[in-house]
């Protein structure tokens, strides 16, 4: 029998994957699971942008241009401007998701053993996508005391070789739900230029910035305009997640030729897809003004219960929606599968991402979990109490 | 400003990228262009599938499973089944095209440096998807005088190192329309199984064999069930090339937990896309009866025109719609540009994709051209008319 690659077997497996056969189990015995382990919000998909593929009249389903329709990637910059962000068309590559965007980042500026330097604890994927590309992350460790605020500067600086070629925010944080302030961005802005880096961000949570707090994209930072690389996704901000469409964005012309030879080679990004995100761009304000509310609402709730139980600690998140919580236990991993095998109030039980699987480090964050806020305010009070109830027997 | 990386450098334009800016201004001097270049299809999507996505009613346009829907596979092992070939849907992943499943393919068996061996010329693509994985193509010449078939086996036997970790056909063949017998199968299977590689079979084109020619897949080969790699796809088979979506296909258990963890990293292939695709397993017999007879038409008509013009020599394709054609050309390049540039009876001229593109072996194959037969027989009429007293002009 042939042997797999070495490249393969070392591919991540997703951080909840080992507790799927036990959450099957849980819901075979016939408990009730709170899902707080994944980001697939439950917040409707603007009704505009699923009437446009419903009212489609097309008699093939033909491949767009490997970059993205012409008129889609002009909305897309005029949504950008609305955001303070100055590109134009030719600056923006659509992609299969984000995740292909971040994929042809890596492919078009890391050769192997290259080295990306990321503030953990970061999105599990980002693992992945190393892996697949054949190159190093690099981790600054950010703490939970500082709520994943930017590590000092210095810290990333002792870290840079000759193999680095990039840094890597997600702003607002994924798992963190840290939202980096102008001040920090700056001082990745000045240490880019220094070193002559990438700056790559992953900005898939824009929108959703909390508290009056403003996003500032790597993209409005002058003097890094041939250093930053936008990764964007229509996932989020619309709950499209199953669109798988996202872009990459530049201002450095030879990252966009070069993201686009990898653009060519996989044809095109998806066609329905594309022709709902389009039209998702004409979202009226007032639906992201409810989503915010929504999600500000279970934070607060959130945070609030949490905050009740004795021996846990709270990032306060002020960005995305989720939030990375320390328990009084030694293993999170061990804890969420106990969770889903011994233990329910009524039927009812909770699942968790432990959050080791966001840090690179090894043995950090082993007594952290992630909370993905996409569920209802009552579901949370409910889910928080049974992690509450459950930490007393546990810890017995 | 920083560097993007040899990779990156590295990847290859679509053979007929460069040829596109003289096509945009033979049509704003008002010319018409027959596009003889490119494998998008004009035969119409099954409505059964356009109407799944028109009728579809969800709130929430959310992931799927990263190996696709259950439900999908278990349709698509259906379909194997009528096509003799006996996988379950555990064997199946469902991609995002049959371009990302032979993305996963490479990534699963092959590391940086390792070698594929296609016979050429190959899809053009496979240029793409190896430099961006690290790898390289060692490529075994098909002759035109033999219609592309299979090379001797010393061929490949020859070309075999240690770094050699797989086969990979296209069958039938992009841009060679060869549809491979069961004993050239046979023959690669007893290679695989003697040097313990894999054999990778694009099949994306089955359903479109002529001439009372059975498809014969790489999954019906008995003994070389650990070794065979299915690549799959939707976008010829019912016209979708839009919705990118296809399928990685194997029996070896090992291959497909490795291809699951690159499928997990970037979440889930496209759901509106999916669940057409899924409808489109539904559609009628007679669906592809018209097809295949529109395609043969075609192919005859086709042919007989190219075969009227001295000094032009065609492999005459028993399947999918491509044929590679000879020209008494010493540069195929430069004569498909002329043809865009300086030439056109009654303001039309034609457009092809010079077949060096699809040769890995420098200076194989310049004075061949590749014509994608997707147009209707009027118009190859009317298009090998004009390659036909272009020639006249060019060689004098």
């Amino acid at each position: 029998m042939p042997n797999i690659s070495k490249k393969g077997g070392a591919m991540p497996e997703s951080p909840i994957r080992k507790l799927v056969p036990y959450a099957e189990q849980a819901i075979k015995d016939g408990k009730t699971i709170y899902h707080l382990n994944i980001g697939q919000p439950d917040i409707k998909t603007p009704q505009i942008a699923l009437d446009a593929v419903k009212n489609l009249s097309l008699d093939i389903l033909a491949y767009s241009r490997s970059e993205g329709s012409e008129t889609y990637r002009i909305k897309i910059a005029n949504y950008y401007e609305k955001n303070n962000i100055e590109v134009t068309h030719d600056d923006i590559i659509v992609t299969t998701g984000g995740s292909e965007a971040l994929l042809f980042a890596f492919g078009s500026i890391m050769d192997a053993d290259d080295e990306v330097i990321i503030p953990e604890p970061f999105y599990a994927n980002y693992n992945g996508f190393s892996t697949a590309s054949g190159i190093n992350i690099v981790p600054v460790i950010s703490k939970i005391e500082d709520n994943f605020a930017l590590p000092p500067i210095e810290e990333f600086e002792k870290l840079i070789t000759s193999k680095t070629k990039a840094i890597l925010i997600c702003n607002p944080g994924n798992p963190t739900g840290y939202l980096y302030s102008q001040e920090e961005i700056q001082k990745l802005a000045s240490l880019v230029k220094k070193h002559d880096l990438f700056l790559i961000a992953d900005e898939v949570y824009r929108e959703f910035a909390y508290d009056g707090h403003k996003h500032y994209s790597v993209m409005q930072e002058p003097g890094i305009e041939d250093h930053a690389i936008m990764i964007d996704s229509v996932s989020k901000r619309y709950s499209m997640c199953g669109a798988r469409v996202g872009c990459l964005v530049s201002k450095n012309k030879t990252v966009i030729q070069t993201a686009l030879k990898f653009a060519q080679a996989r044809l095109s990004p998806p066609t329905f897809a594309q022709i709902a995100s389009e039209a998702a761009l004409e979202t009226p304000q007032s639906y992201f003004d409810a989503v915010i509310e929504e999600y500000v609402g279970r934070r607060n709730t959130l945070i609030n219960e949490l905050e009740k139980i004795e021996g846990v600690k709270v990032a306060k998140p002020n960005g995305a929606f989720y939030c990375v919580v320390e328990l009084p236990i030694k293993n999170a991993d061990h804890f969420a599968q106990w969770l889903l095998e011994d233990f329910n109030i009524n039927g009812e039980t909770v699942m968790v991402a432990p959050a080791a699987g966001f840090y690179s480090t090894p043995n950090v964050g082993l007594n952290q979990i992630r909370i993905a806020y996409v569920l209802n305010k009552e579901s949370l009070i409910k889910a928080v109490n049974i992690i509450k109830e459950a930490l007393k027997i546990y810890n017995n």
